[in-house]
């Protein structure tokens, strides 16, 4: 059996596992910010018990705990040191606390970038390669790198922010403090913000509609529907969006000259809408003996990636 | 004893080294691309065997053989594919016949770049550390990755073409077909173009003094070396050439988070003068906290790398 905790900043879960990865039982919390962090953590590690006592689960039989949550985080100390969504949680020593739970069982902790990469290779659209990155498109734009059959963190726990990188060099202004990363032209509020500052002379109404006709209402959602609609300035927007993104992907293939590359979150959701103009980005700025060896593919797991980022740990250890 | 082979486009070595990497013996040959390849590879052969000879060195204490080679290469097969400076060498099975020639001593074969990364690594500016990006600066510009203590080369071989991320979207041609690359805005011929596109009104007359008194000769050197008396246009294309080249590593930087980069040849010749501009440009553009954690410094080897990039093959082996 393997034990999971899932810590994010509007939810958490507890999950238990079994040696296949198979969820056989499942608790979710909503992440109370205001509630003083280890308090918090104790009625998590709470939830857990239970659920191994219902699973009727000896306790000797847990191979391992994974705990996935969202950075900064001190990796190898198993501190969380300031989630941004959660400003009263401050050097949360999370490992030392849940090791004193569960004597005995070795307890993994991870971002959650990372372990949704770990997640993808071995139970999603990355299942058989030897080296790939899983590039998270929602909020913020990050990666998590797999090289050469391996995790890799880099230095200090740096390595994969791809997000970062910069595209337009007197771009927008990027919620990082750089001008121009990556993020500030494909995530989420990029795409809602481009959209919003184009909305003009009765252009893009469709948008505004789906936003309850309100055009500072527009997210990247109503850019995707409306786009799939037919909407033409939707339409480009999604356009420069998968131009930008083409062009982030392919530095990161000339870099990394990875076998795969698994597009989280908006990629998923707007699918070839986003990932045509993606392909004719690539095909322009990769070099094609680097490209023919690289899939770009939409994530798998869907609601399932976040439970089996955490259950992955374990399973994987060390490696 | 390690036995080495550079095999370059203007000029081979054959080399002997001692367990240290100390070098014992040596032999130069030009480059001759009108014989036959297997015919040249041969009269290679002759000299290092002459040298084992001399050396009086017994054949049963040679650990391995090294070969360090421009590409394009098929690595793992040992065959040197086509040369550009070598029309006329064509899938040349470079590890069988050396294999042939010293039967039961194992036979390494490695792109220059990723050759040359691993002696500077070993020998040169990268000793200590775990995790650098070795990044040659001269006619193209390239980069030999490793990370995690081990020579990183991607799906195909085809790691580490940072000299082919895109810094500008509609940035000058490069010689690989595309356009805005880090090469195309870095490497020797292109600060040779620049300094030539932006002399005019008598600017940058010193850079014109230096080639002989005819622009369109104005190389990099001639760029480097002005700056360095002073020249005005030359310090702005210096400064011009830093920040691209800043941007470039500040990309690499997010992504890899790297301990230190390592860079050849011209930020070697130009020192200073490059590197502070360079280093303006990557606190502009990498996070702080990938930034303090890496170096970046000028390489060591200077003359003796290509000697030390086939020796260092052996010493290292599989690994």
């Amino acid at each position: 059996m393997y034990v999971g905790l899932d810590i994010g900043g509007t939810k958490c879960a507890a999950i238990l596992a079994d040696e296949k990865g198979e969820i056989v039982g499942r608790t979710e919390l909503a992440t109370d910010g205001e509630v003083p962090a280890e308090a918090f953590v104790f009625e998590l590690i709470g939830k857990q018990k239970k659920l191994i006592k219902q699973h009727k689960v000896d306790p000797k039989s847990i191979a391992g705990i994974g705990i996935s949550c969202g950075g900064p985080l001190d990796r190898k100390a198993g501190v969380i040191l300031r989630p941004p969504n959660l400003p009263k949680w401050e050097a949360v020593p999370i490992k030392k606390i849940v090791e004193e739970n569960f004597p005995g069982i070795p307890v993994f902790v991870e971002n959650d970038a990372n372990a949704t990469a770990l997640a993808e290779w071995k139970f999603g659209a990355g299942r058989g390669v030897n080296t790939m990155a899983f590039v998270t498109m929602g909020t913020g734009v990050g990666a998590g790198l797999i090289l050469d059959g391996k995790l890799y963190h880099g230095t200090n726990d740096m390595a994969g922010e791809v997000g970062h990188q910069t595209i337009l060099i007197d771009g927008p202004k990027c919620g990082c403090g750089k001008r121009g990363c990556l993020e500030a032209l494909v995530s989420g509020p990029a795409i809602g913000r481009m959209a919003q500052e184009r909305l003009e002379f009765g252009r893009g109404k469709r948008m505004v509609e789906l936003a309850g006709g309100k055009a500072t209402n527009v997210t990247a959602k109503h850019v995707v529907e409306a786009a799939r609609e037919g909407d033409a300035l939707a339409i480009t927007i999604i356009n420069d969006v998968g131009t930008y993104l083409g062009m982030g992907l392919a530095n990161l293939i000339m870099i990394i000259n990875p076998e795969r590359i698994v597009l989280g979150t908006i990629a998923v959701h707007a699918g070839d809408l986003l990932l045509n103009p993606t392909g004719v980005a690539l095909r322009e700025f990769a070099w094609p003996r680097s490209l023919e060896v690289c899939e770009v593919v939409p994530a798998e797991l869907g609601d399932r990636a976040q439970d089996l980022a955490a259950i992955v740990l374990p399973m994987i250890g060390d490696e």
